[in-house]
This record gives C-alpha cells, structure tokens and sequence, in this order.
C-alpha cells in the first residue's frame, strides 16, 4: 500500500531483485522537457554494482527501458513507465536462505507480516536493488528542477569522517575516487578502511551529507508536510538508513540560542547557516544540508547464528557478492530521492500561484 | 496542502495563537471506544505553557471541547471535531514584529511564500499552539491502541544528557520533575541549567528519547511508507526538531556489522536491538525506540540584530513570555506524534486481513 | 476515513445535526484572497431550511464563523477553520427512531457498519446538515476562482421538466422563485405540486441542471482524475443523489457518432456541445453542464412499517419538519460542490506550469 | 497526476496505443491468494480487439506479463509490476492526424493542455488500449473478493434497449453472443443495427448494465468516499461515458416517497430495492445494480469538417479499424472497474475492525 513516492511528482515502483524485472511509473512530470536519456543512465551507472573494489561485485548493466510519456524526445505530461531488467540473478545462491531468517535484515518481520508469504531471493522486495527504480524516478526529477544543484558525497565510514566544512570541499572531488569523498586524504584512508573490513568479511557503516543549492524561497507546506521532514521521511526510506539530521542538527541540541540563531543580512540572506537553509519547514533560499547515517550492511562473509522459520537455533553465512559498505552506492540514492522531493515541493508551490 | 496528518487514522487541524481558536478534524477513528476525555486533557495539561518555573509562563487552561463523533460516550466511526480556545493572546505584545521578521524564525520565508500575507502574531500558523491539536490526536490514538505503552523523556538538555540506557530508567519518574527527565541527578542539573539560562534571557536545546514498547510484529508498509521513516516525518513536523535517529542510530553508522548485527533467540526475540524494534521498516516485536534533537528556542529576551520588511537593519528583542528550552514541553508532543503513527500502521496492517 | 475532498484545495469536515456544532478545515486556499464574507453567509442562507413554504420549517440560522486563516481580511494561506452552531436541535423529535431503522434511510447500514455505534438524532452524520459544511468549502472556492460562472437551477421536480435549453434560460430568474427554476410557468407548476405533496405527508425527487460557463480550456487531469468523473464524484456525494449525466449524457448513448460529434469552429470552440464542455476528461473551453437526479426525501408523514433493531416488525412515522422535495435547498449545495472540483483543478492545472 | 486508482487496492498504470508497452503497478494486494493468471487472461481476451464482426478488427493478443508480487504461484504483499506489449501498432496510420483535432476527441485538449506536446498516434494516452490495464487490476481484483459475484452486460445499443429487469435475465446467456446481451432477441437485433452502422462508417452509442451480487453490509465511507460516488467515478473513468446512475436512478428522481421507499423484510432485506443496494453511500447487502451511458464512438469512416493546430478548416476522414459501438468491449471493463472499487472498500472497512 505503499509503494508510490511524492504527491505530485509521484513514482510508483514495483520489483524483487529475482524476478524478471524492477520497474515503476512516474507520474506528474511535467510535459515539454527534453529528456537526456544518458543522463538517468549515467545516474544509474553511479549506483550500479559492480562498479568498484569496495563494493559487491554483482555485475548489472541496469539499462533502463522506457515505455511511455516521452513522444519525439520530450515528456508529454503522460506517465512515464520504465522498466530494468534483471539479467544477473542467481537464485541457487539463496536457497540457503528459503526458510532462515538473517540477522538484522528484514526476512523475519516480512515472513510474519504477509504470513509465510515471501520472495526470500535476494531479499524480495526488500532488496536494495529496488533503489534502481529511485534513481530513474530522481534522474528525471533533476531534469524538472535543472537550476537546482544536489551534491552528496561519503562524509565517514566507519570513524573516519570528514570534519572540513562542506563549503570548503570542492563538489568535483567526489566522483575522482571510489569512496566518493571529496576530501582526498580521507578518501584514501576509507577506502583502505573498507577492502580490509572486506577481507575480514565484515561490513561497516558510515554517513552521506547531501548539499541543496540554488534553491528559491518558499519550498516547503506547512505543517506536515515541512520541507525537512519530507527529505527526512525520503532519507529514511532508503535501506540502513538509521539517522538523519538537517542544519545543525544533534549537536544544535547542545546550543544556546544566542550562539544558534542565524543574523540575518539585509538581502534575507543569514550570516551563519544553522537552520540548514530551511526555517519553519520553509526553504529560505540559503544551502539546503542534511546528513544520512547508514548502518553496516547486515550479510556478513562470516558464520553467524540465527534461527530458521521454526524456531531452531542454525549457523549461517551470507553467500554470493554483497557490499561490504553501502555509502560509496548510496550517494546517487541519496541524491535522487532527494530531487524528487524537490521536484514535488516546486509543483505544490506553483500549485497556488494564479 | 498539508494541514493533515496520517493516512487512515488522520487528523487535520486549523489555528493560530492569536486567532479566536484552534482545532481539527480525527477522521478515521474506529467506532465503540469509550473515550476517557479526562485522560485526553490530562495530555493538555502535561503541554500546556505555565506548568513549571522552567517554562513559559502563559497562562492557558487548553480545554477541547468536542463536537462531534462522540455519543453516548463511545466513538460512533464518524469524524471528530474538536475546538480549543485561545482565552490569552494578547495581540499588542507583538506589533514590534509586525515588519521585522525575528532571527531563526519563519517570519521571513512565510512572508515570501505568501507574498506577504502573514499572521504575524505569535508566529501564525507556525506556532507551537499548534501542537495542542497534534497532542488531543494522540491522545486519542493512545485510546485506539491501548495495548502499546509509549514514554517520552528528556535525554539531554544542553551539553547535560542521560547516559545511562532507557531500560535501566524509571518511567514513573519521568512525571515526577519538571525536566521531565527519569533520572533525578540529571534531571536536578537540567533545571538549575535551564533556570540559569533564562534569567540571561538565552535558550538552550536538547534531546527527547521516546520508547515504545508492546508493539506487534508487522507494523509498517513497504517501501515508502517504512516505520521509522513515518516516526521520523511525524517527528520532524514538530517545531524545532533537527534530526531524528532511531535504533544505533548515527553511532550505528559508526559501526561494524559484526557487532551491529542482532542475533536471533529462537523464539524470534534477538539478543541486542541496534535495529531499535523495526527491520525493513516493519516493527519487529523488540522496544521500538528513537531520538529527537530540538535547536534552542529563537525567541531570546536580549538584544539582536535583525532585518524588516524592507531589508533595513534594525534591533529587536523578544518581549512576553517565551520558553527558555521547549524539551519539557516536548515530551507529550512527541508521544502524541508517536501514537498517531501506531494508530495508523495498526489499521493500514488490518486492512489486508480477511 | 473519507470526510475529506478534494486534493489541493481540500476540505474536511465533522459533526452530526445534534451535536454542539458541524463545521471543518479548508486547506490549500491560495493567499491573498481578501474573502467577502457575506458572500458565504449568503451562500447558507439559500441553503439553510426554512427559507420557503415548500421546504422544512426547521429554523436554523446557520452562522459560519471563522477560525483561522484569514488575517487582517485576506486568506493567508494557513488552513481555515470553521463552525457552524446547531442552535435549533431537539433531539426529544428522535427518540422514536433510536432503534429503529427508517426505510430508505442509512439507519440499518450505519448500525451494521459501526457494530451498533451510531448517532440515531437527525441521522446523525448522514444528516443532510452536513451540507452546509460543504456551501461553506465552496463560497471559498467561489472566490478563489471568481471568473468562472456556476449556475445551478431545479430543471424538474417529480414529471413536471423544463424542457427548453439553459441557453435560452435567465439565470437571473433561477432566485426570484421559490422553486429555483428560471421557467416561470414551470416554477408555478412545481410549487404548487410540491405543496400538494407536502400536505399528503409525502415527498417527491427531482433534477438539477448545473451549467458552468468561462473556463479555460485544460482543466482535468488523465485518466483517473477526468474533469467529469470528479463532478460526478462530487454530485453523487450529496445526499439522495441517484444519477449523474454530462452533456448528452443518457440521450447521448442512443444516438449515432455522425450525430453527436462536435464539429469545430476555426477557434476551436465547437458549432454543437454534446461533449459538455468536456473531452478526454479535460474542459475544451466550452460551457460545461450536467445533470443531477434527486430521490424523493425519504422521511414521510405517512405511516410506514419498518422494522427495529431486533428485527421486530413496527410501524413508524415521521416526525417533526422534513423537505418534502430536496431539489429547491439542493441548488446553492450542487453550485458548492462544483466550485470545488474546479478550484481544485485549476491548481492541479497550475502544478506543473513553470 | 492521475494515473493512479484507488486508495488501498491501487493500480498505477502508464502506456499509450503506439510505445513499446502498456502497464502498471498494482499496490495493496494481500498476501497470500493464489492467482489465476488464465483467467486475468480471459478478462483481457474478452476486452481485445478483433474478436467479433461488430468490434475493431485490429488484432492485438493483449498478452499481459507479471514481473513482480507473486512468488511460487501466491502473491506476496509486494507490488505487482505488469506490461503488455503493443504488438500491432501502425504508426503511419495517424500521419494524418498529426496536426489534425479529429471532432469529439481529446485532441483539442490534450494539445492545449501540455502545450503542444502530444503522442497524436492512436490517441495517446487517451487511447482506450490503457483500458487493458485496468481489466488487469480489475481481474486481479476479482481474485481478492472472490465471493462477490459482478455481471455487467449490454443492455441498450443506439434505441434499442432490453426492458426486461435484471432479475429475470440469465447472466449465462451473456457471453454466449457477440453484443454481450443477455437477452437473445434484443442481441440479434442490436448486431444487426451495429453491422449495419459499421457500413455505413458510423457509430452508435450504447448502455451497460452491472449488477453486484453477494455483497456484505457496510462496504462505503462516509461521507466523501460513499460507495456509490466511488463507483461512479470509476465508471465515469472510462472512455465515452456520459453518464451514471444506480437503484432508480432518473427515473427515482420522478417519484413519490411513499413508491420509492424500500420497506424491510425482518431480516434487514428489504422487499424493493430503489435504493439499488446502497443507502447513505454503505451496502446493504442487497443487489447493487448501475448503468453506465456510452456515447458514439468518435471516429467515423466518414468525412467530417474540423481544424487544424493552425485553426484552418480542413476535411478528414477516420482511417484504419475502429470500433462501430464501444458497448461490447466495454463490458469487462466495467466489470473490471467494478471490482476495483469493491476489492479497496473492503479492504477500507477491515482497517477499523480490531
């Protein structure tokens, strides 16, 4: 009952990492755009597996196919469906899993849920290649909203973190490197971090920040559908989401007002930025920054115990090519959702506006 | 567009400080429950401004009245209406804001949202008097899902916070200070802080950890509608709030997966709960339990500079009677958010069975 | 579930004909709309009862008051709250049907549905006071889209039709008539047959003719938000509605396509109208007009055996002031409802222009 | 914006008569059913073209495949993904409506509405192929609420019409010739009347009849999701309906009170059924019955006047295969339509059982 994403930019997504296909429908694009195609498949190549030592070594094209709402080029305002084919699964490799529950993933709480009912391949529907579809659905949504520049980038894993201000990395930095951490020195520190993590066939986790920029006044709807709460509730909707945080976040909590409030300049633009460019859920035209904690990912290349569907003590060990740490994959995720609520927010603004 | 919470169990709601009154509509709320009004404003009152030295101290009795959906003191399925008057605004207290739009609140991106059509007393729409209305929908909802117990507290106000784990607190204390804190040295220190605070007319934040407990397995809809991805958008809808985090939470990101991962007991129990009760977004049957970091108050009783209307540098100072940390007087806020959600996913759940 | 309408220009509502009040929330009223409120109080007034002799003598005076929402004269944007007071309850009039259930009316399926939880004075929440609610929502929507034209008007009442076109009406005259038809000769007929009708203690049904003239052309939204399922929808929520037809409607499926295609002018409005104004569920420009059938008012001042909630067999009668023809009072609720989808649809339309 | 229906049982559906494919999302689909995939099948062979003398002879095998939501032959919760190629579309056939608006088409519209941006082959979006999804959701949700038992059938074509009441007619008699009419005299002569049409390159326009058997007492939500409005929108939905009506419908609006009521048996039945099975938007458990108005097929094998996008007058006649009477093909997807809202009411009124 849950499978759409936004009000008015709306995808609606289905898909298991084992059946023939993954796809969805956007609806509300608005008509006249012309659609760069290698674009959304470029977006796609950055979150494919496969792509780099520290991730899974799964290899899948994902080609995106659309099948409608494009006419000679340009989007006509009809629905948009897309659909990626899976060309890479290998359901021998989970038999292991048909009626064992992994530790920490969702195959416990599905099993009950929908009561014996479930795709235990890959994860079913819970399997992050579901992202996929996300990602076509923020490709698109960037094309929408073309003024506005979404940057994220790996701001830790695991301890390592990045400490330097977002305004004084340099955006470019982060796709040179396979952590896609725009401070070199740290990137290199985490990559090394994670193929030893990896060898050890363990997993580790780690934080994104995502940066909105040349945003307009006025994004936002009062009361709940704030503009923070909307990207946290996108942001928590991605897999191993634990946390998110906008402005100045956790450590805003330990502030005083005084040393808080953001001074205003003459222009309505603020002398400091702890509002995180939204002020009563309501863009006010300053950088737009927030950040998504991930948890190590749960499938582990090591003995674990855990229980099967009747209850019986078993040991385990996850099979096949997973990551070891999801964040380098999970910065085009965190941008495409992030575009669609952007996407969403510019339509319910001009909503009003005659 | 978006003045309603939920999706079956939903409420909307109307009203500014300084208007005649507040209120809203609860749609969706199952027939046959005998509605214990008194605990309803018994919530009130834990929200209500004037309770504590370390508050506000307005002085308003925040008493609902009900119009409908009820009869003969059981819910009829038919949507309630419900009216708080606002008996103390003083509209006069806020003519030195009518132009200037205060430091690190919504004056300014209202005004341009709305192209200055604004309420500019006490904040309009974007004031806190709202929340009394979220606080009688949860209350309600508590009555529609009596089984599952909800407690909120104050974890950390300013740079003092409760290390010690909610399972070794005493709820029953948390009613029993005014920082709203079950842990009584903690909760000393808050208040002699926030005490000191306020008389150099400054604001501080903190953090609210809120535990759920009893809850079923199964509450959650995939993908977009995960658990913690609705807590987190309720969360971050209250006024103020900078982050949420769940579980591990940011820490979690920190982590390995071998330490991170929760092994199973064999009666589906696990062990830790760094999941913090919900795997893949649907509720796991362990404590569900988060955290809710809120930026200090923006109201200061100092001087500051600020802008107008016109862009012209001028200087303010908050006047009447503002909360010098709004934690307290957060926690019935968030457990009514926190009910409103449950409510919600009990019936979404019900919805497939037959 | 379902005391909501409409997407952006949204109104939900509450209260029962023996409550303290009904009333509601408007959300998604652009701002900037200095509201003439009189204009709304008026709106009531053609709907309120008592207003003639060929309609229920209740007296009611059906004051709106307003909460929220507007500041200083101008909507703000902020959802707008409102209550109107039943003043004029008697609930002793009831008592006779508090267990039992009056043919044709939702007695036994609300029972059924609510396991016996149900408001039984007036209807309770089937009560066609409820209505007035919805004249409130769509005063509002009148001024949010203050160029289109909506006349409504009784075009028969049980056989007695007026069966010349709209386009030769006045809709001047629909108001100087107690009946609410803009044929005079007609209007004499229906008012002296719902006279007679009435003293026979019984009632009648009748049909609305709706025409809406000056909208753009665009509105509607493919393919399950179409322009005409949204009236439809619309319509068929008023209470004793039994049928919704546009432009040629029923007539329309008898004849053949060389008959009934509009042929084009070279500005594309179109030499004939069969389509309504309306076609792939998007207005073309043209007037818009349908038709709205009405059952006869099933409370009579007759005996009639019914049955109680025991499955007793009973006589019963009626009691108290009832229509003995809704369509007079159904004109100003039919208008209200219209207003709303097309306020609704031209921000819809808005959404994606930028 | 709208290519979605239904609240809990949803279909997202996209696709025009000359992409690659048609298809959707169905969300909301409980676990556990094991799905009939021959007879969703059948449900699309009985909608597709080519199949009789009096329906287009295009030929299109409709063939849908399933790419999601089922596993091991049940469904799973999950969504369920659907495409069904477009195998036969001809694309040089509507070269001559390129910049042509065909009279009574959403041509016109759609050209204005999204500014010039328009699949003009076979329609678009508007095609009625999108149907095929909806008879997919629509079997899909026959499986979900196998007890209901839904028959729709032709029961006028242009003047003729069966006036024989539903109850008396054999709904086995419905499939058993090409008009879909349950009353073989009155078949015969409509197919004769359509052959003859068809020579002609004309077309006619028809009424369907569904009847909804077996239903429970309660289905419907007050007060703005009542069953019947639901209904028709959902008939109002498909392509060429001008109109709907239930239970007595505009012949109700002509009637007395004292013939209209519906008096009860002791058991809850009542021994007429005006009210067609709904009273106050909630089943009564009694027959639920409807029409549905069709008008005339747009696209004559005539010559007809109309303009171009210039606004010049130029003369145009329909090429290809075109249906001469929609109401044949129409039949499932009534029924389809049908289910749909059925399968999401009852999903709606368990949400509050618990």
């Amino acid at each position: 009952m849950s499978n759409s994403f936004g009000k008015l930019f709306k995808v609606s997504t289905f898909g298991e990492s084992h059946g023939p296909a993954i796809g969805g429908v956007i609806d509300g694009c608005p008509p006249g755009i012309a659609l760069d195609l290698e674009a959304i498949q470029k977006e796609l190549d950055r979150r494919k597996p496969g792509q780099s030592k520290i991730v899974t070594q799964r290899k899948e094209p994902d080609a995106v196919k659309f099948h409608s709402g494009i006419f000679e080029g340009k989007t006509t305002g009809a629905s948009i469906g897309f659909v990626i084919e899976n060309t890479n699964q290998k359901s021998h490799d989970y038999s292991h899993i048909a009626k064992t529950y992994r530790p920490s993933h969702a195959d416990y709480t599905y099993d009950k849920k929908y009561e014996g009912n479930r795709d235990y391949r890959g994860g079913g529907r819970t399997s992050a290649r579901e992202t996929a579809n996300w990602v076509v659905g923020g490709a698109v949504a960037k094309q929408v909203i073309p003024n506005i520049q979404i940057n994220a980038y790996t701001s830790a894993i695991g301890t390592i973190s990045v400490d330097t201000p977002y305004q004084e990395l340099d955006f470019n930095a982060i796709e040179t490197n396979i952590a896609r951490c725009p401070d070199p020195v740290k990137a290199e520190e985490m990559i090394d971090y994670v193929s030893k993590i990896k060898k050890q066939g363990d997993t580790v986790g780690g934080v994104v920040t995502c940066v909105v920029q040349n945003v307009s006044v006025g994004l936002g709807e009062p009361v709940f559908n704030k503009l923070h709460a909307a990207l946290g509730q996108a942001m928590l909707s991605i897999n191993a989401v634990k946390g998110f945080e906008y402005g100045s976040g956790f450590e805003g909590a330990a502030m005083r007002g005084s040393d808080h409030n953001d001074i205003f300049n003459s222009d309505g633009s603020t002398k400091s930025n702890h509002s995180g460019g939204i002020q009563g859920g309501i863009s006010n035209g300053m950088d737009i920054y927030f950040k998504v904690a991930f948890k190590p990912v749960a499938t582990l290349i090591q003995k674990q115990m855990t229980i099967d569907s009747e209850g019986n003590e078993v040991e385990m060990m996850g099979k096949g090519r997973h990551d070891p740490c999801v964040v380098p994959r999970a910065i085009p995720i965190v941008e495409a959702m992030t575009a669609m609520v952007l996407a969403d927010f510019v339509m319910l603004n001009n909503a009003t506006k005659f």
